[in-house]
């Protein structure tokens, strides 16, 4: 009989929204090597959380991570909170034989990093980070293709992640701008996505040398806005960090992650240099991909805007959706990566990216940073 | 206290899915009037209709529409079945007394969609035409600037609707190319989409002048495919169709539905010109909308290119959903029309499109087909 | 020894300027069968033309085109006049024993076009309309692949002219707006490039039907704004127009010219599909060509953007000037016409498009115009 | 009476034509203060020097680069060589009192670049490099976008130059590739483009750290290749390199330059994002200004496509050439160029960017090397 999967899910704001809808949604569009029950869903308001509760699809809340994560009910647990609850909710969830999916990044530094990966080593749960972008169809369409060699010889990753609300120095000062809540801000919550897409699609970094920034130092306080009060705090988290870098295959690497960039709303932007052809990516546009093979004929070489919406597995995750032309947006990457986690753990295998991935990523958002500090290239081998 | 709406849907394949979706997720991201429950799911194959009930998240299963109609349990009756059995349920269900969400087109032909005008008003029923388009955020946010004027006087609508799976002369022939299932092929199927965009936006018709076309004219029967046996029969609806007309606010249209157009897979695109301004979409980017502002200063007019994903009101429907950047796909477009459609029904309030709508449509589908026939232009007035 | 052209251009403003630079321009870029001298430039205003001559590159002056077209030191005439005056100088230049170049569109109406072709077969000339689109290396490229068959059966041919100026209805009435002047306004202006397309890269119209239009019926005369005076005069000419049509390889057509939308400066955008795949371009992304493939593996399939600027033959023209990815501009269109043309007449041989390519141009604008005043289909066959 | 300039060129291929025509066509464009006389063509092979004089419009030619520079019939030196020669063939114009135009970059080291500073400041001529990527129209718009604080504080500046022939490693190997000829290879060669554009842009860097790299160590000889003989050679400066700065303004900057990228022809995509709004450009559809203004309404913000071809003075440059919509191409921007050095001259007045911003430049690709030596951030104030 099929194994059915309790979830518990500690977390209810914008990523437990889209977790919730992921976990949902999963089992209606794939073919499931298990069930799924949302059982439990945490966060620390209680009122909060039980207004939540239903409209998300969920059996029960509760104000308590410790009941999700100790509960003899629950078989997975889905971490969504912000960066600093991470470790200690995923340590206690694998020690407690949990198969643990965690948001990203995994933990606010190394030390966390690696007792994450300790713990759910021995516990021999099945875990993963929710590094969402892997599973856009176009980025899993890519990864194909540079396996099966489209490419060749890569020569250069180039990566951006731009948004543009910090851009506006009224924007306020949340946990996402503070050291101690959120490792390393803006490096920490999307440069580590650019790292794990580099990492995914053409490997490990061996070098890097990069900066991380403060354009705006002082914000009005998101804590104190709650409460109808402008009260100014110190930014002490990046709000903007670039580097670059040289790759194991002797790729060039340059990433940059930013909030200053009006007009970009969520951008993404992804190109991949390789002997035989080219790669680009962007996340505003995320059911395309482009593709440049230089192995064309000479008269008719061009950018192909492959539309990712085929059906029937001729690409990744779109035959389970709709009709070729009928594209998918964001929440679908959850979708994807839910459903291949569930997958994993009915059978009781890895599934990338792992929390081992996790940490490799955070060796190299660490390494950014202590270049930034020192002001010179740092080795990650 | 809030109202439960219990609904009943007909067809659980291509439009069955896209519409049990919609039911599920519109209460999870609309704060509706009323709430739902997915009550029961009929198809005419048995073992399929059971099959499909529970991962598309229904209560419960029949293979008699009549059920569902017929049922004082059920309080909307959704129509996702081929065109030529729209009439006969829905007129069934307005009789009944349910509220009537319908496929594209109304009916095979006027006489058919002037019944159930007839019905639907008789019966005093809420009653909807599923032209899922035109809640696309970024057409729901062109309507409003057209209605505030931002385009001026109109001078021209545009529209293809264009995809490319018939271009395959071993495409076979489903009930989607004969006359007696479809009405007018790919006229009633894709081009009506176009002219419910083109009434929407910018007016009605007053004139048109086209032609119907079939490239070609046999095929191998999908019925004999899906027994194994290649067997060819004749397509007896057009595969093609074009048209120019005017409009009553003196716009020049031309409107075009093809399936023979290698590349697009679901394009539909859209211009409109106007004095002060245009506006063009393109549903293969469907998050955008391009929009030229002739009052800009002189140096620096361009299209914008708008990323209709705004939070909080802004734009229409988006804020329900993700951060700006992180589009939508197709099954959204269902999701608000479904939302607006329960509010109406809560209300017992009209809600466009109206089956008069669906009416009027079938008006300009008539006259273009009576112009290919007779060669010559065709009032509408 | 190589022989030497002289070259007689009647007209010195814009198609005067575009013309004399590409005499100029064409021997230096391309390795010509003949030499050429610009010889005399032609233009009524006396002050204008002569404050015209050094800085386009001419020998000589004069006011009276006979003095180019009966001069026997001028081997080719160049018609750059506005359309009425087309028929009277190529018809004496012919007879001349002149080669003849005449902007499009060949003539005001059928009558001048016959009585010009008449002329030029008797004459035994070589004689060209000025149809400098087709040199767009894009186009000659997307010719060269229609050739070769690389779309298989075409299906649709669609194409748009479209311009923003007469949006303003302060726009003054210039020769262009007068029937009279102009033969039938924007359709004849810019309504023949597209059936020069057409017919260039898909082949015969069989049947049109359409409309032209005047939208704005009343301008103030430009010749009044030239002294000073706000005068409204009657525009006589469509200033928009539209058909759809059916072509002898049994594709659909559907062409379209506006200088009614706003945020369109130049744009001519055409679409061909074909069962094997589908060719699009943009006048204002003139060097780029877009190719879907039907034949791509199904994965990778998309529209290439080919950029078209390879050097040493690989694409059309392009060779001669800059390396890959240094772009060519509008002007570049005359250069490439004019070298083909003066190649031609060095060798003897005939150019397209010819003047008999000007008249069968006509045979579709006079039909299209028929069809808008009987509100029915022309066979052209 | 109007001053006539005779000038000298040094240099007759790519860079050579391109100059050449832009001497040609400035005058007839361009209403500048003063004439121009295509005196001397200077190339060391007497047969291709010659063979080349008449189809690019020179009166003279010379195999002595020292006939133009001390010919006391000339009056601007233009130097179109290979980098090494720069230095020495500027100097001894300077003395000879000659204005001098050069090719970038504009020395092979600091060390020349202060003695043609020296040099040219010392005779008190007009100098300028040919950076003539700041006279593209959209550019020239960009910088005065930029002047009247359209964007407010600048964040960052991110540019790419990117191309795709040394992908292939049979590419030979030429003088750009080899240090005592280019200075440093692809960074001198392109990037120097790209640093220009810059400081035009928005300012001086304050520090830098990159890297320079060599992707293909070995290529056959050009040299040998020429006689038919292939002969592997050892490539010496970069063919690749990418760095990151701060800028004055507080800015930070992300430039790199590669011919590595299949599909980049001739790519130079720059993005600069401002408090008030962003500013992109691509030279592959160098027509173009993208342009986001924040304070455009919420519901219709977007990227402006600004088409930079409009007329009369609006936009800069571009009034003198075509209608709207007529785009213009590579060559135009020597043109541009060269029409400010000329008036330039005629007034006795500095033109930018001149060669002290050629030495700034090269003290930022120094520094870059220097990094990327030394494997740490290089402070430039």
């Amino acid at each position: 009989m099929k194994k059915n999967f309790r979830v518990g899910l500690i977390g209810y704001r914008f990523m437990g929204r889209a977790h919730s809808n992921a976990w949902r949604q999963a089992p209606r569009f794939f073919k499931l090597k298990a069930g799924i029950e949302l059982h439990t869903l945490c966060g620390r308001d209680a009122a909060g959380v039980e207004a939540a509760r239903a409209p998300l699809g969920w059996q029960n809340a509760t104000t308590d991570w410790r009941d999700i994560v100790e509960s003899p009910l629950i078989d997975i647990v889905d971490i969504a909170t912000p960066t600093f609850a991470h470790a200690e909710m995923a340590i206690a969830a694998a020690r407690c034989g949990k198969h643990v999916l965690c948001e990203k990044p995994l933990g606010l530094d190394l030390k966390q990093c690696e007792a994450m990966v300790a713990a759910v080593k021995k516990a021999g749960v099945v875990h993963m980070v929710c590094h969402n972008y892997r599973r856009i169809p176009a980025i899993a369409l890519a990864k194909r293709m540079l396996d099966e060699g489209a490419l060749g010889r890569i020569f250069h990753f180039r990566a951006r992640y731009a948004q543009d609300r910090l851009a506006d120095p009224e924007f306020p000062l949340d946990w996402r701008l503070q050291k101690e809540t959120s490792g390393s801000g803006v490096h920490s919550d999307i440069q580590s996505h650019l790292i794990d897409l580099a990492r995914y699609l053409v490997g490990e970094f061996t070098e890097v040398c990069g900066l991380v920034n403060t354009f705006v130092p002082r914000r009005p306080l998101a804590s104190a806005l709650a409460r109808g009060v402008r009260k100014m705090g110190k930014v002490t988290a990046p709000d903007s960090a670039l580097f670059i870098g040289r790759m194991k295959n002797g790729a060039l690497a340059n990433l940059e992650a930013t909030r200053y960039a009006p007009g970009r709303k969520n951008q993404i932007t992804l190109e991949i240099n390789g002997r035989k052809g080219s790669l680009c990516f962007d996340f505003e546009d995320m059911n395309r991909l482009q593709y440049y093979n230089a192995e064309d004929p000479g008269d008719r070489r061009g950018f192909r805007s492959i539309l990712v919406t085929e059906r029937d597995g001729i690409q990744p995750y779109v035959g389970n959706w709709w009709p070729p032309g009928h594209g998918l947006g964001y929440e679908h990457t959850f979708i994807h990566t839910f459903a291949d986690f569930v997958n994993a753990c009915a059978e009781g295998r890895p599934v990338h990216p792992t929390f081992e991935d996790g940490l490799k990523n955070q060796r190299v958002l660490t390494a950014v940073e202590e270049s930034s500090q020192n002001g010179r290239w740092v080795s990650l081998t």
